[in-house]
């Protein structure tokens, strides 16, 4: 396997090895069975980009897609006592109970497109009981307000990163969404977004689920502060660990592994993508397994997208989180999969070629 | 019904009557349905204002999705004779042909995303002869070389129309997407495209299939030269008799009675939309009635597309035609009626509303 025989080490945590997609001569042979199509060159603009990736991802002329599922993460966040969301915290359990009786946005739209669900207690501050729906990986009821101490220890991190590995490596299918849920994430995203790619605060910081701008600029006034406290950190597990949330070091974990095994890592919105920013710190070669399912209206996921130089299928406006952007995009993938095998070549068809 | 009771008469044209989809009550009943669902205000973003706009054509508060259907209108042109195209006329017939053995692109996305799929023979060079998925509507065996007479007469051009419109009237669901072939068609399209719009022709002119540089600055002066020699020309149906296709005048026949009978009309790129202009032109309520599937990368498209006011809903760089944009949207038309009907509200799910 290509996860096994290099490895990063940080603390009891082993970092799996991932490979870079470049296979030339795959490359080329794509390309010209992409071309082979009855179409004219590049009419599928971006499906064709996108069907190359996978078939480098999967090592394969012909790849396609099996058992797509998306993994919602969610957990609580210290730093709500900062008075940084538009929402009470109480709305993270209350959500999970929703994503449970199949009434959020993420359930409509994943049912729709036919991906399976996961939902996951990474952390949230409430006691769900048992639920066979809902996986039971909860580190703690909430992290520590990084305004103060850092969210969690680099010891605790890493045991949520471990949680992601595990689950990302239990997974049956090639193609894996990630989606979060947790009230005050978005002000942890802000925080490991300016840290990650020294872009300026302000252009990292957004509404989240509905601030006034009032709210916005206190919320950039928290981040800014806590970023002055905890100076020190520089390594990416740490500083995941001082600005995260259990939900987010877990998707790194799993992101890590995903990858590792060759999986297609579907990318959703503003908190996702701040996760990748970690992992793609920790393992660059990750993104060569990353597609961008959507640009959020998120202020900061535009830049984000920018930074990563990754141009995402949907442009709706979305700002919702829950892996719906993954749900919503999961049909072009099949398309880009289904063009490749299933149309006719010029050849085939016995349609005349380009006369220039 | 909205079509019977006032008319435009061209001829022996009878254009129906649009009646525009303004019902304010209605709109902020949608309105309040929309906000009630488990989700941060606005945050389904382009969604909300789509089901917003399906809910107002079906009048119904819980609009629903009927029988999808994408009617493919094929044809050819007499300006093939300037050598505006970088394919030979004969991938006209090639492709339908292509289209009724399943092998095109849009066979392959119709079948995924659950879409019936109709062509129609409104004018191709070649004889096709009898075959159960084609329809067989042929005006002719292509048009006339519009660079030296009009392309079709009025009252040929005016059959052409009704033809569609008879077509529209027989469908039997409540969405319709329209798509077309025809070897030279962008150039029928682009003169149109000036004519209804009045941007510079430079501006309108792309590599449609697939022209080089000087390829495109040869397609311009031919339709500047033609624009030249038919000055006289100002009236909707005169010009698109001029400088159109019968695909083209089919479809906007049909984009009119399917408006008239409150159909969703899911637009495609370049072709499909500058019927539309025609159309638009003749009932300027049409516009109610139009979700625009994506934004091509045929150059002039983002153009009409600004023109119109239009928001499309994907952005692939597609410019392949035969419907296949409306094909790729269509599960975005289903997540928004889906939200609708099946997300849980606030109080349904007992969720904490926003606090400020």
């Amino acid at each position: 396997m290509a996860g096994s025989d290099t490895q990063i080490e940080t603390g009891n945590l082993v970092i799996p090895r991932i490979a870079p997609t470049s296979d030339v001569a795959l490359s080329e042979a794509l390309d010209q069975a992409i071309n082979s199509k009855t179409k004219p060159l590049g009419s599928l603009g971006i499906l064709e980009a996108l069907v190359r990736q996978i078939g480098l991802i999967q090592n394969d002329l012909y790849p396609e897609l099996q058992a797509p599922e998306i993994l919602v993460f969610a957990a609580d966040h210290g730093i709500v006592a900062e008075n940084i969301s538009a929402y009470p915290q109480s709305v993270t359990w209350q959500m999970v109970e929703n994503f449970l009786a199949q009434g959020a946005a993420i359930n409509v739209f994943s049912r729709q497109n036919h991906c399976a669900l996961r939902i996951i207690d990474a952390g949230v501050n409430h006691a769900f009981g048992q639920h066979p729906s809902l996986l039971d990986r909860k580190i703690g009821f909430g992290t520590r307000n990084f305004a103060i101490e850092p969210a969690m220890t680099t010891a605790v991190c890493a045991a949520a990163m471990t949680h992601g590995m595990e689950l990302a490596a239990a997974l049956e299918g090639n193609v894996v969404g990630f989606g979060e849920m947790g009230i005050g994430n978005t002000t942890s995203a802000a925080a490991i977004m300016h840290k990650m790619t020294a872009i300026p605060v302000a252009d990292c910081v957004g509404a989240g689920t509905g601030l006034s701008s009032e709210g916005v600029l206190h919320k950039q006034a928290v981040i800014e502060a806590s970023i002055a406290r905890h100076a020190g950190s520089t390594m990416p597990i740490d500083l995941l660990a001082t600005f995260g949330g259990f939900e987010i070091a877990m998707m790194v974990g799993a992101m890590l592994q995903a990858a590792a095994l060759r999986k297609i890592l579907l990318i959703d919105g503003f908190i996702v993508t701040s996760a990748l920013l970690v992992a793609a710190r920790l393992q660059p070669a990750i993104l060569d397994y990353c597609v961008y399912s959507h640009c959020s209206n998120e202020a900061g996921h535009r830049q984000m997208l920018a930074y990563l130089h990754a141009r995402p299928l949907l442009q709706l406006d979305l700002r919702l989180g829950e892996g719906t952007g993954c749900a919503l995009a999961l049909p072009l993938l099949h398309a880009a999969v289904n063009f490749m095998r299933d149309m006719a070549t010029f050849d085939s068809a016995q349609v005349s070629k380009q006369e220039q």
